[in-house]
């Protein structure tokens, strides 16, 4: 039988300091008003004792607001970002008893200059702490740069630039994600594929985001390694002139033979949705994250595979990282790799259960 | 921008109320000693500003204590039941505020009446709240049958009796995990495959896991739909006769050509370990759960993917369910099958950073 031993409370650490249990809470909250004698004291009975001060209590005793800025790609609602927001606007209620709150900038991904405009006004909002996307890495140093300035704690969402050392870092390792992708592809293709499809999303030749951009390096090393005879097909499905689904049908033209591909972005559902169109049922997609539309194609199996990176949890910790370091002093760790999770049709509703 | 509005604090209900805050603080914590006419109308006042009262303080200023009880298969350290056992551990310490303890009792899976008369040890200690890997469904219903007649809520960990009506179940979808892990051994194997084994731990022809025997039905049902064909040798580990190695020496022996197996429990290391020593490095093997050994094997390559199912986060809420139900009145939900999480050499050191 394993029973935890009584919980240590103020009075006790009152009486055993010989002060007043005023005296504690003072301590406890840094208010002031305590001899230098009396403070050495409480602290360290409380250190011998282990004492976890209770800094939900702590919290609620302060009057401090404080301000989290946020700077993310601009999305409509159920594209990817939008989970990563839930997962802010959860930690958001979670932690309001400190007297939390959240502003959302976004910016252009297919535009350099608009991350630089967004960060600025962000900024000029004067927030305590600011979680953001990097985008462009001389975009992304000048504002992270602006931050130190001013001493603004940051943290970075979905990639990391570990040469701009934020406080702490959220997201998949996108190689090696990329690279697993890779294995999982060629195990439905088969041995004999003699090549594979990359659908791209690309805009005045900027492909927006860097998982995307490292993900296909995984990938291509993957197959380098495995599979260097297979050709690997790339497509932008974004092209200038034409409409998806027409740039999607002069590929699938000029290729009738190819019957395995790949998205390194959530949009996975705008090729699945032109295979299920046209009945092209042999075809093996792979794809990321859940998006509905994607799990759509999933469940009925225009797409086969998806890997997943829990963003609701990316949003959640990157909010109570600023927490934990900002209100609570605890030290954070640095660099957090989310999982790469693998699903299909048959586990996928088991996961979903589990969003965080 | 999205601001959080203001907290309501007990001395606004008290304003409003007109009565003290230590009133307000009585109807919080159920004290009593609040005429009928005042605590209705702090009550009211609560409801009409939608006050979340803080459960936490609550709960501090109760003195009852909890004490659950836990009844669990028996085990050695590093087996699979340790990880549940983190999670519940995990958990006492979260809510150690609750004034909560547990006891753990363990039972035989291999025979059947050690789960009764563990059973009726936990029972004499008089826990508020059970948690239980159910055994046999007889052993187990007339278990359930003796909390139910002392009105002690039960939880069911890792397999699902829904007949015995539990507050609530935290487990793996057993025939579904069985399904998927065909998909998964299949795709390894290829189409052409005519032989894969199933590895089983047996003793005294008991299978003592609810679970590895669920799992081998849904993977003999995905089989017999996809792979008709394909023949499935069964083996029992643990032979009454033998040592494991002899016992799979013989195995490889009779059957040379096989290349591709699974095991529906967690000792998939047994396998992995022999083929490694033996030098048998075409064969691809599946099999469940992250003890030390399997994520061994899973590295070095024989063993050539895990499901995951999450153990921790079932000791863990498993505690925090009977905390929501006990202590908080919150309404518990029933059914929670975790996820069927796929591993492999690739993915699983950032999967192992998020334990729950």
């Amino acid at each position: 039988m394993d029973e935890i031993s009584e919980r240590i409370r103020i009075k006790d650490i009152a009486k055993m300091s010989n002060v007043s249990v005023g005296t504690v809470d003072r301590v406890l909250h840094n208010r002031g008003g305590v001899s230098k004698e009396n403070y050495e004291r409480v602290k360290s009975i409380m250190d011998k004792l282990h004492y976890r001060p209770n800094m939900y209590a702590s919290a609620l005793a302060s009057n401090k607001k404080y301000l989290f800025g946020c700077l993310l790609p601009i999305h409509k609602v159920g594209e990817y970002w939008t989970a990563v927001e839930d997962g802010i606007q959860e930690a958001i209620k979670a932690y309001s008893d400190f007297n939390i709150s959240i502003t959302i900038n976004y910016y252009d991904p297919f535009k350099y200059s608009s991350f630089l405009i967004s960060g600025n006004e962000l900024l000029a909002q004067k927030p305590d702490g600011v979680m953001l996307t990097p985008s462009d890495p001389k975009m992304t140093e000048q504002f992270t740069t602006a931050l130190r300035k001013q001493d603004i704690p940051y943290i970075f969402l979905d990639f990391n630039m570990p040469a701009l050392n934020p406080l702490a870092f959220y997201g998949q390792n996108s190689v090696q994600s990329g690279y697993l992708a890779a294995k999982f592809l060629m195990l439905m293709a088969g041995k004999q594929t003699k090549e594979v499809a990359v659908f791209r999303q690309i805009k005045d030749g900027i492909i927006g985001s860097n998982q995307q951009e490292h993900r296909e390096v995984g990938f291509r090393q993957y197959m380098k390694e495995h599979f260097s005879e297979c050709k690997i097909l790339s497509m932008d499905v974004h092209n200038r002139d034409f409409k998806e689904e027409h740039t999607l049908e002069l590929f699938f033209k000029e290729h009738p033979n190819i019957t395995n591909g790949i998205t390194f972005n959530s949009k996975a559902y705008i090729i699945g949705e032109f295979l299920e169109k046209h009945q092209f049922t042999a075809f093996n997609l792979m794809g990321y994250d859940l998006l509905k539309r994607n799990v759509v194609c999933l469940k009925k199996g225009s797409i086969s595979m998806i890997i997943a990176q829990k963003p609701e949890d990316q949003g959640y910790r990157g909010v109570s990282s600023l927490c934990d370091h900002l209100i609570l002093k605890k030290t954070i760790t640095p660099i957090n790799y989310m999982p790469i999770d693998l699903l299909t049709a048959e586990n996928i509703d088991f996961y979903m259960n589990f969003p965080r």
